[in-house]
């Protein structure tokens, strides 16, 4: 074997010593597992509306989108998503990317300037984070939800460009960002506030428009939203929503935008149906509210560490790595898909399920999931 | 305005000077124009058999995988196109990425060890270079198609762990790297050769298996493939293809993998099929060699400054920008559409069509178009 292989191999044996080793395990189309693992907040994913837009638009356009935007790949159907997607967020102009990852990566880059300073909270997500790193700009990390840290780092740097770069609800233990005070320390600095709204567009704010938004922050000249369009819009790919003049500097000169090809025309357009579905969808998001207050008196009745969501995602404490993955193995034999989350998936030291609601599922089997899960637990 | 928006402003005033504004163009699914400008190769996007499997794992999956692979969105689908492209590509084991930009960026990264050094094509993708600058190891950019370069830098670090970085056919004027000599120099001094073959996939090589298959050097153990879904297989995303022990590292620590929502299934069993008829489809190999062979020879003819093309893609240089954007523009009025490559979207300072075969077309449609490029032309 050679010796970068025997180097990979080595690492590998560490990792299991660890319990780090991460297993991809496949799943049909028809398997019976209640779903409390994936972003499907809103069950749209197979909403029939949502499948009818997809199939028609790959009927029409065929599967891929043959090119980049810019050269060949910009379909009506793109363009229909993004001017409702800006109408929706109440911002000047979207653009749509492949995947949210993609999107965070032009987001941050576009927003660096010479001599910028980047404020990063310290559970951001991977792709916030490496958006840091490729931008070459100096990245201060504060600690987690900390306004004060974030505060001083602005004010440590006077006279420098600055944005501060946050989730709105965090994608493990599912708590939420102080937006409006976020907000006002940006501008009183007169720094940018760049918000990953992935996790709440479709879920928060007024017409499911996002957390931004239900801060009453949509619009604003200095905020810029990034979201993917994978989680409540039940599709795949992301999005940038901001200034029109930040949208047109992405698409003159975001690599991550020029150089991909466009996301397929048949996703766009089943998403476009969803984002539809979503912002007429109050009902769907009253339920959803409900049952992740019913997860949380339920587990924490049970005597488990269960956090008190803001949005669709809910964690539940472990004791350790190797008994998370077993706890998440008993509830998968019993037909209940949850998340188990591990260091480095984790933004400490602490091993946890997360659970997250799918209003898309069977109350009924919703409950029985929850029953589960506190029957598995260690 | 804002601060941030008029510098914005400002460079969109210099970019609109100088004649590289990028404008977003619709176009229908109805539209009535000669495709010259995407990367459907084989034409294999609108197949009906593509189609007809994306449309079944749509009805049976839903529109989107809801989750990471690691979490939620390893499908029955994921996997039989990653045992498919492994058999195909003939490495070991290979990991489907949710676009091709990902997938660089994950394998750049993956295969950089402490004190690596990266020696990279003058003209490699945006994707790789990003990957180069994010994996944070020192890069030597050598001139393109330069292994006596490539031997110079390797000589140059003794020691240090290196790895080769390269197109195969690349992307904006189709001229292949030599991979062979490449890969001898590499091996010559313990290097790893990494190869993005998004533009050879299905095109070269043995049953379409690509540049690298095509040079001998499939399932060599210091060779590392990249490529993407979007181009010849007609659908999106992007896929590595290596040793097992690669991709097992790539599935416990690959950042752009682990962090990312999984392609829709309705993609990738779509981009399944294709594989399948990519892989059979030597008639339609020959017929888009022939085609190649008659851009050059009609455009040759015409006394326009056209490219010998070793594979899909035809590079027709242009007097200036301004003179590109026309022609393209006058090209589209009469139903053809073509690529544009201006700076900073071309590896040099030369503007220039890039024309691209499509054996879906009609082959009078196809000879038609050429004539309508040679009487556009400036």
């Amino acid at each position: 074997m050679p010796s970068w292989l025997e180097g990979l191999d080595r690492r590998a044996r560490l990792r299991a010593k660890a319990g780090l080793t991460r297993r991809l395990r496949p799943r049909s189309a028809t398997e019976d597992v209640v779903d409390l693992a994936g972003n499907d907040y809103l069950g749209l994913s197979r909403h029939p509306a949502v499948v009818a837009a997809a199939a028609e638009a790959l009927t029409g356009y065929g599967l891929g989108a043959t090119g980049s935007r810019l050269v060949r790949g910009s379909t009506d159907a793109h363009h229909a998503l993004e001017d409702t997607l800006a109408d929706w967020l109440g911002t000047g102009r979207t653009l749509v990317y492949s995947s949210g990852y993609l999107a965070n990566l032009g987001a941050v880059r576009a927003l660096v300037r010479p001599r910028s300073l980047l404020v990063s909270d310290a559970h951001n997500h991977a792709s916030l984070i490496d958006g840091c790193k490729i931008s070459g700009a100096e990245t201060r990390v504060t600690p987690h939800l900390d306004v004060d840290a974030v505060e001083a780092a602005l004010a440590g740097a006077p006279g420098r460009p600055a944005v501060v770069v946050t989730e709105s609800v965090f994608s493990v233990d599912g708590d939420l960002a102080p937006l409006a005070e976020l907000h006002d320390v940006a501008r009183r600095y007169g720094a940018l506030l760049l918000v990953d709204d992935a996790h709440a567009l479709g879920v928060l704010g007024p017409a499911g428009a996002g957390a931004v938004a239900g801060a009453g922050l949509a619009g604003e000249p200095d905020v810029v939203v990034t979201a993917t369009l994978s989680k409540a819009l039940g599709g795949a790919g992301g999005v940038v929503a901001g200034p029109t003049e930040l949208v047109r500097h992405l698409v003159d000169t975001g690599r991550t935008f020029i150089y991909d090809t466009a996301p397929p025309p048949a996703v766009v357009a089943g998403v476009l149906a969803a984002a539809g579905l979503a912002r007429a969808g109050d009902a769907l998001r009253a339920e959803l509210a409900d049952r992740a207050g019913t997860v949380t008196r339920r587990l924490g009745a049970a005597g488990l560490a269960v956090s008190a969501p803001a949005a669709g995602v809910v964690s539940v404490t472990a004791p350790g790595p190797e008994t998370a993955v077993a706890w998440a193995a008993d509830c998968r034999d019993r037909g209940v898909a949850v998340g188990c989350f591990r260091p480095p998936s984790t933004p400490d030291t602490r091993s946890r399920l997360r659970l997250t609601i799918n209003v898309g599922i069977d109350r009924a089997d919703f409950d029985r999931a929850l029953d589960v899960i506190v029957e598995c637990a260690p």
